[in-house]
């Protein structure tokens, strides 16, 4: 049984109608039409509409499953897991272990079931990648001391020819508020590290990848937390981020500088307000100067530094209406950038990550060794951030249904049961790692970890 | 009675005790022991141990009370305004009129009791002040079109000899969190402006007070508030902020760019660090330049800018170690700027105040009249900031107790009825405004607010 039919939907339900055949796949939506829409031809899977705050619903339709995958957003979750728990019922999710779910541990523990999250892309490959190569390190009785991890969904090669290439192909929200809500917090060859919002974006590391060339990448909030996750205690360095085609972030920055991605106000009179009228209740005001130059001159942009090429693609300096009632600066932000940063039907995306280990081995020698991925979308329904969170689901899903995953209670897809099976079978489909080691001298100390 | 005996004390404690007499004054704190010594020598003037949250004695001694000054922390004045209505009896407060205040409006009513907050300097001096002047133009069939307002708590000529001419003369924790919190907002010729915190201390408007020099003003989060607050709802124009002496909110803001203002995490580690260890926590690692070469670069910070001068005052490149457990960066920096910015025993303070305003009358001629106000302190505890703070209450205490301010109900000191005398007192006791007056071209819109 899958509960929610999203995004990642198409991908999970492709390989689910040939993988699974003959088995039953049942998917329950609040809206089904999607779901038939993504159905049809696979004659095992079966759509219902499906409210999931109804238990009593609930309850009858997971008490028939065999094994559920949620898909729904994160704060219904803890919904789902009534239900399994209640009718021991196995759940796979791609969401972040959250809080409420740590809190149950002892009871999915005692209901004898297993309910496994972080199963997609960002968190799921990532994890099953880097643990990979972290449990290859030490069996080999090597001393793991940096790694840094970055992921990003941008636009295959050809499909991202705007000045930011730049398209949106997952939560335009998330894209829009990241970096908020607290500092940065990562380690530095043993030192603590602290950026707050104002400088993420102005912190950037460059990081080339064979035959993709350069991206940057900015610092996510969360780094310490994969210390405990991935049982790293003794690591000096460790760093996460996103990554984005090099100039995005400089130029982000600016709508950080300026605040217009906060989301904790209402812009008085939002709807019959223009773009430009938006941008310039963030300026000084000048009766005279245009808001081009107010902004220039503002956010120090020099002429040529093609800034304003960016910020001008995004028609924020034009007269057209926002038309959205009582919004904040973010949501209004979100609707400009969503006309230029849509993908359009035809357009194809591209899934980047990487992944860079720093050891000793036994003899005192010192190697860096970087794991990269690479993923390109078919279109803008099957896109590589679908595949690579849908396919890690239905993978997973097969495995525990063929029991060829037997661990049970809360887990996380770190141990070699879930990772080494689940990464050879992507591989088998196409979402391959690309492994590289170099021997280094001990310049850790020189390395740019921002 | 006086409940809380803090750092406006010994102003009112004054005042009520040489102009109260032979009235009884109750004070009650927790700690009386400073209250005991503040009041020597006043024999109308009673100490007593008190405990707040003790229903049985806050009931018994506000049950005696013919009017209670309260001065605690404002999350305190719900529990005396309980019993104060129980018991009827009038209450002033210096603090901002919460929303559990506004949310027993009716109650307050029905008791048929007094409570005036807001009755401080800045609330409190601000609000009567500008009254004054609005009503005026008001009465004279003038159109208010502007409005704007400063107020800073600084050090007196002579005595701001450091390189931000500053040192705290009220909490500091109340000048390290500033700004945060959400952003602000205010009305510039009609129009709605916003100010991120990473732009607050760079947007700031230069003031000229004659006889005092050069200040420099940053906008406070709450102008809009004060277009209910003054019933100014035709205004084009209201802006408040804070003054400094030029070159201090520049400086400030490489703190809030380097992001040790947070007070939402805790640095790893903080008891054991030099203040070195966490300014460099803030910086890129880098294993041979040294912190202040990395700041330098990090902020773009040149030589010569007197930036750097201002940094090393305050000692944050030292081997000193912080010493505090489990703290926040603000608590860090609080620690640090306390060294250097406490007030010396001998030291005197000094409050400004500033207002403009810009009208029209009744023939179409546009005036801009200003209204300042300069107090200087006697010593670290007789300061100006606790004699503004304290001395309004004390003359509002009175007005009160001799049926000179009549109103009941839920109230702040905005009407002619409590400004009027209130502002009359204090200037005889040397707290008094200067108003000046000019004719303008209607050039408003090249008027610099920033």
């Amino acid at each position: 049984m899958i509960i929610g039919c999203g995004r990642s939907a198409p991908s999970l339900i492709k390989y689910l109608g040939l993988e699974m055949n003959p088995c039953q796949v049942l998917i329950a939506d609040k809206d089904s039409g999607l779901a038939r829409e993504y159905t049809k031809g696979f004659e095992n899977i079966r759509v219902i509409d499906f409210d999931i705050e109804n238990e009593e619903m609930r309850d009858r339709l997971i008490k028939q499953a065999d094994l559920v995958l949620s898909m729904v957003p994160a704060r219904f979750h803890p919904l789902v897991l009534d239900s399994c728990i209640k009718h021991r019922v196995d759940m796979i999710t791609p969401s972040y272990e959250s809080d409420e779910m740590l809190e149950r541990k002892d009871e999915i523990r005692r209901a004898g079931i297993l309910v496994l999250n972080e199963m997609g892309l960002d968190p799921g490959i990532d994890h099953m990648s880097a643990m990979k190569v972290i449990d290859e390190i030490r069996a080999a009785g090597s001393e793991l001391s940096a790694f840094e991890s970055f992921t990003g969904g941008l636009m295959a090669p050809g499909f991202d020819q705007n000045p930011w290439q730049y398209k949106f192909t997952w939560n335009p929200r998330n894209v829009i508020l990241a970096g908020q809500g607290g500092a940065v917090r990562f380690l530095h060859n043993g030192r603590h590290k602290y950026i707050p919002y104002t400088k993420v974006f102005r912190r950037t590391e460059k990081i080339e990848i064979d035959g993709y060339g350069m991206f940057e990448g900015y610092a996510n909030r969360d780094s310490l937390n994969y210390l405990k996750k991935y049982d790293l205690s003794r690591l000096s360095t460790i760093y996460r981020g996103t990554l984005r085609r090099p100039g995005f972030c400089r130029a982000w920055d600016l709508f950080v500088q300026l605040g217009v991605t906060d989301d904790s106000y209402v812009v008085e009179g939002s709807e019959s307000m223009t773009y430009r009228q938006f941008f310039n209740s963030f300026l000084p005001y000048n009766p005279t100067d245009s808001v081009e130059l107010k902004l220039m001159q503002y956010l120090k942009i020099d002429q040529d530094s093609g800034l304003m090429e960016k910020l001008q693609y995004l028609d924020i300096f034009s007269n057209k209406k926002i038309g959205l009632k009582n919004a904040t600066p973010a949501k209004i932000l979100e609707h400009i950038l969503k006309e230029k940063w849509s993908m359009d039907p035809e357009d194809r995306d591209m899934v980047v990550m990487w992944h860079k280990f720093y050891y000793k081995n036994q003899e005192g020698t010192y190697f860096q060794k970087t794991s990269s991925l690479v993923a390109i979308g078919e279109d803008a329904r099957h896109t590589a951030m679908a595949k690579t969170v849908g396919l890690p689901m239905g993978i997973a899903a097969k495995l525990v249904l063929n029991d060829e995953i037997t661990s049970k209670g809360l887990q996380l897809p770190v141990t070699q049961e879930i990772y080494l099976q689940v990464l050879s079978k992507l591989r088998k489909i196409g979402i391959a790692f690309v492994e590289q080691t170099e021997k280094k001298d001990d310049d850790r100390e020189n390395q740019p970890v921002f």
